[in-house]
């Protein structure tokens, strides 16, 4: 019984880092006899560049009838200038996110004790620090319609967007959020600006209710504002923290940033049936595309991701984790990572070193 | 020539702290000779409970009337449950916001070097740290219209807001900006989500459109996503931020606890001719509130923001600034920024020190 993974390597250092994870799972397959196929497409720039759109109808077709996705990074500045905003990278991006419903988006932020000296925050801070993010991913103001740029009577522009949730869909990433937690450490923070914003007084009230079911676990609110005060204050009050698609992208990256080693960090967002698109936390970073010093380790534990949460391959993502931590063992840096004493490699012998490490 | 000062003390905490600010201002009233004439107001909970509004007439006829506003802060559980959203405590606070048109929000976020311990980041990333975030305050997605929750045909509900701005609005605000980074380091960062908002798209074009007349200001725009982990990566890259209601008010609140000092910084809310609201940055903080443990610094230091920017001022502003200073130095702490060796104050022991210190 074969499984298919489309492989989506994108824009900037996307091509270089998915290699490598692609690379690490060629060995996995093999070692674990795991029957995955692998498949490629465009997305993104890439796709623009190739067949005039960021998600060509191809890369679509292929995705709906594959078994999981890998993505690298889509964007840079080539696109930045074009007029036609539907043409944009990022549109491949949340193309896809929205039309397989990938709803369900885990962050996790992981200190690695490893890198522990790579965060900007004290070391008592951080230390130990595990939390999980859990974005809701094809709704909130991302998708909201009405949304664009119209001319008042008076002759100036207006710019608008729509920030819109409905019950079910707060429901369905309240019990992604909620089984998560239950797994976990059993707390859930739900973040929200119910004292401003009418969308997420409604958030904030189906969350309370769904807490009925969840006994187990114990469920509080905050302020979005005062969310992003605590990351930075003290991170390791929380475990999981569950909120909207643009809180979700702003926090998720101030607490990845938390660790200083986002170029570690892993996502998954899933639909209903755990089918799932993986990729790194990080951007396609255009600066450094190209020089081969991009971290390829966030690409290659979001394969390990992949392997756990859509494909049922436990044993096979935990040889691939321990692996990148055995890397990290053996003192291989990017320079991302790098600090004195320790050895710095490329992209292409970071990825290397965790084959040979499997 | 006497000049009105609205001192609103609000809820939780504000009472106690607004009382200090109050003290030195009559100080330096006397010592100045600055011919203010004190009035009080209620708003917030404290407005509700007496008037039955958190915004009571009486308070937005005071406000409209004086010449410059002092405000503690609103908002706190007993209120929380209110079923009538137009009657919570927020909405009294962001009533004056918009009732008075204080479109522009400055929130300094500075480190004392006094302080420098009580940063949750590492000494060498905030040491010195010294931003402006200047944040447009009567717009956006705080105030659009359409905004509520409504039942769908198929009987779910739905929760919506509209995050709305014109060409004007943003002109106005980003004049704010650029001068304030021309006065400054000369350089303006332009926060917002244009990959994918529509209304940020529009900002994004203003504020580069608005560059061209500041050719001493170096413009930059980010990401929002971007712009909260630079914040915890390498803060001091910033030098005046700009952005909307709602990003503003996540990344001030942000960039405010880098400092470890978040009970020390206070913010101006200016309307087109400097009238202004002044409180500090922190919350009513109701946990703490009638324990006389406060820090009344962030309040005492808007007041001292109030006399420069609304009333023209300058000497007595330094003095009060000159006097916090001299406090600090003199190793007083309330708790919040206490730490080993220094000697523990209250409330009011704080606030008597810096009229002493006068
Ligand atoms: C590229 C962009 C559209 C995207 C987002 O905002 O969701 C990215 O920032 C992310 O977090 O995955
Ligand atoms: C109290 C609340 C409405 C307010 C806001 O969101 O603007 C506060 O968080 C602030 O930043 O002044």
């Amino acid at each position: 019984m074969s499984k298919k993974v489309l492989i989506l390597p994108g824009d900037g250092i996307g091509p270089e880092i998915v290699t490598e994870a692609e690379n690490v799972l060629v060995a996995v397959n093999a070692k674990f006899n795991l029957g995955l196929e692998f498949d490629h497409g465009l997305v993104g720039g890439a796709g623009y560049d190739a067949n005039g759109h960021p998600l060509p109808a191809e890369t679509m077709e292929k995705a709906r009838t594959a078994d999981a996705i890998l993505l690298g990074a889509v964007g840079g500045p080539k696109w930045d200038a074009l007029e036609d905003r539907e043409m944009r990278p990022e549109k491949g991006l949340l193309g896809l996110r929205s039309g397989l419903e990938l709803f369900g988006n885990l962050r996790p932020a992981i200190l690695y004790p490893q890198l522990a000296d790579a965060s900007s925050l004290k070391p008592e801070v951080v230390s130990g620090l595990d939390i999980l993010i859990v974005r809701e991913l094809t709704g909130g103001i991302y998708f909201g319609q009405p949304r664009g740029i119209r001319t008042l009577e008076n002759g100036e522009r207006e710019g608008y967007n729509t920030y819109v949730y409905r019950e079910s869909e707060i429901r369905r990433i309240g019990k992604v959020a909620f089984e998560a937690a239950k797994k976990r450490g059993g707390k859930l923070c739900s973040v929200d600006k119910a004292n401003v914003l009418e969308v997420t007084v409604l958030w904030r009230e189906i969350m309370t209710e769904m807490a009925k079911d969840y006994p187990e676990v114990e469920l509080s609110h905050m302020y979005v504002d005062n969310a992003a005060m605590q990351l930075v204050r003290a991170p390791k009050q929380f475990d999981v923290i569950v909120t909207g698609n643009m809180f979700g992208d702003i926090l998720s990256d101030a607490a990845a940033m938390l660790t200083g080693s986002i170029g570690m960090l892993p996502s998954a967002s899933l639909d209903k049936d755990n089918k799932g698109m993986y990729e790194p936390c990080h951007g396609s970073a255009p600066d450094i595309a190209g020089q081969g010093i991009a971290n390829p380790l966030a690409t290659i534990l979001s394969a390990a991701m992949m392997l756990r949460y859509s494909l049922g391959e436990n044993a096979a993502a935990d040889a691939i984790e321990k692996a990148v931590s055995d890397v990290l063992d053996q003192n291989l840096r990017t320079p991302d990572i790098y600090s004195e004493g320790m050895t710095k490699v490329s992209t292409s012998e970071m990825g290397a070193a965790v084959v040979k490490a499997l």
